[in-house]
This record gives structure tokens, sequence and C-alpha cells, in this order.
């Protein structure tokens, strides 16, 4: 968790000032809040679970420390006694969610909270905080990954990804997504992701010249050598490598790659690898870098461009044709009475809910159903499972490795048209007849007593 | 700081490892590297420098912790020599920086660090990242505040910034940028800042009626109340808000607002103003959210939409018609010798730099001219400063209230077209004389040695 104190505090004053009226009107009845995303962004037809892990750190360490209840105390809002009530304050609810890999649709739960109404509702901000950005990026990735068709990507985003705690929660949701591996130093001490890394335009620049950077940089990683051929002229560059790894050879040490970061990368990639092949150099591999996204990567991979891998960055890490969802966590039940909004294109679904997810034949993925959580239907798979009850995990997380290994299996069976990178096909998603009954009659009580 | 410990593994592999290669190759002379931003985005005409308090903190900070070296040492690559090296490595360097809150334009230099290679190198991730978060949304915020002409503008963002440490500094930095407050309590806490509140939809769906809700709500906050009116239906929210003001009136209370989050937010504030001129309740203010950018609060300012203040939430948050800077930190001189890159779209000025800024007549900004760091020029006042020497500060950085200050002052000398919130006009920025020919010279060096 990125953070060096007052976690708690990480939430919007309405949070506080509700749990007050609350509190102060006696009103603590177990409440039910679902996570969900209403809408697709352009070109998306899926999303990948990512980010429960943080949120159920977050809820087991839930409570507020002294500085945090003498700020609340310093604004002249809050009661004494709300104060006192908020020192004794833990999650004390349940959980359940969908695992993380997993893959989701649109109106589709991803997390039901229900505790006493207080408690679902302080943690509201965190939470869609981090799901929203741990999927948001693990669904850019997963495009990424689908795009290279096979050739392997990598995380290069954390100078631009929107401060810290992004870079990290980005470098873990991208290769829960299927990447290779991150720049990320620090990420690779935190989850154990492999850390890659080549060279900068500045090591070549700080030499006289390109060659003797080159030389210079061979002589540290005799063995793990990527030398960046575009500070000055890409051509000339591969050149200077060819004559760099010849070198290496003579000494039995073997040049691992080159890299291009700018140009016309598609253009230059065939001719550098002519360059390689001319020379005999057929093993030394090829990286392509600069602005790529997972619009590049296909075009890339249509056309047969030679890359053996990538290096995606800005584009990936702020997931920049889409840097949002429209998230929301909305109370579907309150004492026992499923309740829902009407606002403008913002109706929700009322009840305590389940996902049941069917296959066609043996693997692939056919439809899903959002049910009311008492449902059970035959053939398919309930997807939330129960994952905190009074406060407490009931079960261990998955470890990343096993949720990269449920994100590969799953996506690998959601047909073709559904992963499209432009105008994906949307997975059909149907509500059951239970719920769409719930739906209409909580619809019907709400506009006859407002 | 947003981090939990180990700060300076939030680097790039590969800056590690050109360490070990400019530490093997006895190549630690001073190198000096280059903060700018190297395009504009669509509809940005200037930007805002916001980030260089963390940037500050980290260098004074930096040191590799225990747990950091054994994971370097851990991956096989790094020499015993270089990580016993890296252990008592700390910042020795100079900083040139342009203060916070103040403008700058595409090409213009932020921050110049010059160190030995080794120091000047490995930071630049983090510096990267903080700047470029922090310039990012404090210039997509003051677009808010100038398009909202007069009408105050809050942060609603925290639940779908990017992560925590984005909450914080979206908070800090659309607070430099004028924001009159932030939902985010921790920000509050942390930096001042004001806080501010309303009610969710799930207050008043948790209730059988809204106006049920509304009465409940007022019983805790009876001086501070704003009304949520659109979870239902909006026009029979601002009626029962009505009947809730007034009975709040006969107990001697105020109504202080009420806000609308969905719908035709235009059309709707005006029948809603309407309900509460008729009911002899002006001073019932009017906040707007839900969605809305500085294009929204331009059409409404244009329009005359009667609404008091506005939430903004996501779309400053994220920055989401621009989401990321094309910022870089290039190597400008090493070893008393000026360099630049020449690759493709990415040419990089050569040498220690000083941005001269001109005014025209008393107050209005007339153009900027980049210079070398020992010019000056007649009239014109240079803008960056020396913040650190031998790795530490030399003067304290200004207070959050005074960038704020700094920046509202500067802004207001902006010439309007440069304002605009749609293709504005870009200020003029000049090279100086002797940078054009500093430039020349580098690239026919560059250019005969490669």
């Amino acid at each position: 968790m990125e953070t060096d104190g007052q976690l708690n505090l990480l939430t919007d004053l309405y949070q506080l000032t509700m749990a007050q009226a609350y509190f102060q009107n006696a009103r603590m009845e177990p409440a039910t809040f679902s996570l969900f995303i209403r809408a697709y962004p352009p070109n998306r037809g899926y999303f990948v679970s990512a980010g429960l892990k943080d949120v159920v750190e977050f809820l087991e360490g839930f409570s507020f420390d002294a500085i945090s209840l003498d700020y609340l105390h310093s604004l002249g809002l809050f009661a004494d006694d709300f104060l006192d009530f908020l020192k004794g304050l833990r999650f004390s609810g349940e959980v359940w969610a969908l695992p993380e890999g997993r893959l989701f649709f649109k109106d589709e739960p991803v997390i039901e909270v229900t505790a006493p109404i207080v408690e679902a509702q302080i943690v509201e901000t965190f939470i869609i905080n981090q799901i929203n950005l741990q999927s948001l990026i693990a669904t850019k990735a997963s495009r990424c990954i689908h795009a290279a068709r096979g050739r392997a990507v990598v995380d290069f985003s954390l100078r631009r990804t929107h401060g810290i705690d992004a870079g990290m929660k980005v470098a873990r949701s991208s290769y829960l997504a299927g990447f290779a591996g991150t720049s990320n130093v620090r990420a690779g001490l935190r989850h154990g992701i492999p850390i890659v890394g080549t060279m900068a335009h500045s090591f070549v620049s700080s030499h006289e010249s390109e060659i003797a950077a080159f030389r210079n940089f061979v002589k540290s990683f005799p063995n793990n050598s990527t030398l960046l051929i575009d500070t000055y002229d890409t051509i000339a560059g591969a050149h200077n490598a060819v004559t760099v790894g010849r070198e290496m050879a003579t000494r039995g040490e073997r040049l691992q790659g080159v890299r291009i970061d700018s140009g016309d990368l598609a253009a230059l990639a065939r001719q550098v690898r002519q360059i390689f092949d001319a020379a005999d150099m057929m093993d030394v591999k090829i990286i392509g870098s600069g602005g790529l996204d997972e619009f590049d990567l296909a075009e890339f991979a249509a056309a047969d461009v030679p890359y053996d891998s990538y290096g995606v960055g800005t584009k990936m890490g702020v997931s920049a044709d889409a840097p949002w969802f429209d998230i929301a966590y909305k109370l579907v039940e309150y004492a026992g009475r499923p309740v829902l909004k009407l606002s403008t294109g913002k109706v929700s679904l009322p009840g305590k809910k389940q996902v049941f997810r069917l296959t066609a034949g043996e693997r692939q993925l056919q439809k899903d159903i959002i049910g009311l959580r008492g449902e059970s239907i035959e053939g398919a798979e309930p997807l939330l499972r129960q994952i905190m009850q009074d406060g407490g995990i009931t079960r261990p997380l998955p470890t990343l490795a096993a949720c990269r290994e449920i994100f590969r299996e799953e996506f690998s069976r959601l047909p073709s048209p559904a992963k499209a990178i432009r105008d994906p096909v949307f997975y059909p998603v149907e509500l059951s007849a239970r719920l769409l009954e719930l739906r209409q009659e909580v619809e019907r009580q709400v506009r006859a007593s407002s």
C-alpha cells in the first residue's frame, strides 16, 4: 500500500458528514453497496478485474488514528460522540468479489460490500480509486498483449504514470494481464515482477561518439546488453551495433539486442533487421518503443514488422485513449430493503447480486447473467465469491502469479470478436427474470414515495 | 511523499545498469540534465509549474537502504564494488528550477540538475513522474478556473484519480491553480487545503423517501447542508429542498445549497434557480457536478447558467483530454561539454540554460527567450533560480498559499488568447542568439563524430 499514514482519511468529506448524520439519526443498519462499471469506453468490450488485494488490505486495517481524529475535531463539523464512535470503528462487514484476473462486463458487480452503513459508506472512495485504476490498466495492458500476437511486451511507463502509487499499480496490473516485465525496479522488489531495461539516449550523448558509448556499456554487461541505436541516426547506430557485436563475438560474448525508440518504427525495424541478418547476426533481437500502444502493435503484427518485443510506456500507463472508467459504488440494499437510484443515465440494479457465467461447449465463454445473490443457474458458474466475513478475510487471495494464470486462461476462452482492438462486439450480458422483477418492483415503490 | 519505503528504487532498471557502466568505466564527471515539455497537447497554450517540492524532498533524502541493496544484489546484474558505491551514494548536486505556480511554455527548461552523472541520471524517473503529474493537473485545473469566470471550483476527483499519490497531488495541484477546496480529507490534513462536501445518492436512497433523508441530514448539519436533489427527479427534489429549507428557517437555521449531479445540467440549473427564487430563497446556492470539465464550464459561463460553484471530478483529476505531457529530462552537458540528441522529432537544446521573461508595459507578459545560463537579457526576468547546492536546499521553498498567489498573479498577466479553452494562440518563445549558435556548433560536431 503506497501511503505514509492516515489512510482512512483518503475519503471524500461527504462520507464523513453522511456518517455523522447516520450516527445521529440512529440509522446504523446493514447496507450493501455494489461496485460496477456503467459503460464501455471507446474500443472496449470487456474489463479485467484488478485491485482487490489492496481493497482487502485496506478494509482489514481500517481505523482512525489520533492524528486523523484530531484533524477531524479541528474542522468544527463533527460532534464529540461521533468522533468517539469513529475512534472505535473497524470494518466488520462481509465482501463478495470477483477474483483478480477474471473478466467482467458492463453493469456486472465486481465487489459487493455488506456492513453497517457507516462502514460500507466511508470506504467507497478508496475502493473505487483502487479498482478503477488497476482494472483500467489491466484492461489496457491485455489489449497490448492481444495486439502483439505473441511478442513480449514490457512496461516502461513509470516516468509518466500519475504518481508513485500508479507507477507501482501499473507494473502489477500489466504483469497480471500478461506483460513480461517492467522497468520499475521497486515493483520488482515488491511484487516479484521480472525487471528489464536497456540504455537511455543520455548514455550515448554523454560519450564522445556512439560507438564509444556502446563499447563502454557492453564492457559492463557482456551478456546482457541491449543497445539504443536511435540517438543520432538509427541506421548508422545499427552499423555501430554490428561492429560492437562482432567485437563481442571475438571475446566469446553475445550482443543481446538493440532498441529503436523514434522515427518510422516499422520501416526502421525492417532496415535494422536486414543489417543484422546480412551480418549473420540473426539472433540479435530488436525491441521497439516510443509512444507505442495496442493500435501500433496490432498494425505491426498485421504487417509482420520484425520486432521481437516491445516496451510500452505512457499510453499504456495512463490508458491514454480511455483514462477513466464510468465506475460506481452504489447502495443496492439497506436494512434488508432493496434500493436503487433513478438519476438520468445512472439507474442502478437493486439487491445483493451474483454474476453467472455460461460456457458454450468445452471452453468458449457464451454469456453472463446478472442475478440475485440467492439464485442458482443450471450449468453456470457463479463468479462472485465471499472473501471477507466479520471484517476478516475468509480465504487467502491468489498470488499475483496465480492471478496472471487466471487471466491468461479465461482470456483465451473469450470469443475473438469481443477482444477486437477496434469496435469490439459486445459480449452478451442478461439480467435474470428475478432481478428484472425486483427492479420493476423497487422502481414502482420509489416513484410512488418520492 | 506517498510511499512506504525503498523510494530510490522508483526508477527504471536502465538507470542503474547505466550507472554501473559509468562507474566501471570511470565516467563520473558532472552532467547537467534539463527537464522540459516538447509539445503542447490539444488546446493547451501554456503550462503551470508544479511538483518541485516533492522533487526537492526526494533529492534531499536520496539513499539506498539495506532492503534495496539486497534486492539489487539478488538480481545478479551488479558488481559488488558498484553496490558498495551505491550504498554510500547521496545526491550532491545543484538544482535550478522554476518556482511552483509559475507559467512555462514548450521547450523551456523547468528544472536543470547538475551532479556527477550517476546521481543526475538515477533520479530522472522520479523527477519526470512528479513534475509531469503535478504540472499536468495544475494546468488542467487552471483551465477550469479560467472557464468558470469567477465561480468557485472544487476538486471531487479522489475516487477516479490514478491511485493514492495522484489523489493527494491532484488536490494540491488544483488548489495551487486556484481551486477553492477539495473533497479529499487527507489532503486537507496534509496540505491545509479547505475541504468541502455535500451528500451522496446513497444517503437519499437509504431512506424511505427523499424528504426524510433531507430532514435527517439537516438535523446533523443545521447550518452547513447542501442537499443532493437528483437521486430520483431533480425538480421534485428541488421542491423537497424548498420544503426542508422552510422548516429550517422556522428553526432559525439556513439551507446552504443544493447540488445537481446528472441530467441536462444547464436546463435543470435554470429551473431549480426559479423554484428557489419563487420560494424567496435567493441565497440558496446551486452546485453543479457530474462529469464536468472546462469545456462545460465555459459553455455555462457564456450562457449565464445560474450555478454558484462547481465540483469537478474525473475529467480534471485525470486530465482526461490530455492525460500526459511529452515531457523529457535530457542530458545537455557532460564534463563541461554541451551535448544534444538528434532522434527524429526529439532534438534537444544543449548546455545549461536560463529562461528570460519579458513584460510589455506595466504588466502583460510579452515573450520568453531561452538562453544560456550565463546570459543576461536587458529588462527580462531570469526565471530559473538555484534552489539546491551540494545536495542541500539553498532557500526555503514558498508555501502552498504563496505558490497559489504566484500563479494567480502571473496568470492574470498572460494575454487572453494564450488562455483560450480551445485553440489558444501560442505565446512567443525564442531562442537566444548564443543558444542558437551553440546548438548549430554541437550538431555539427555530433554529425561529424557519429
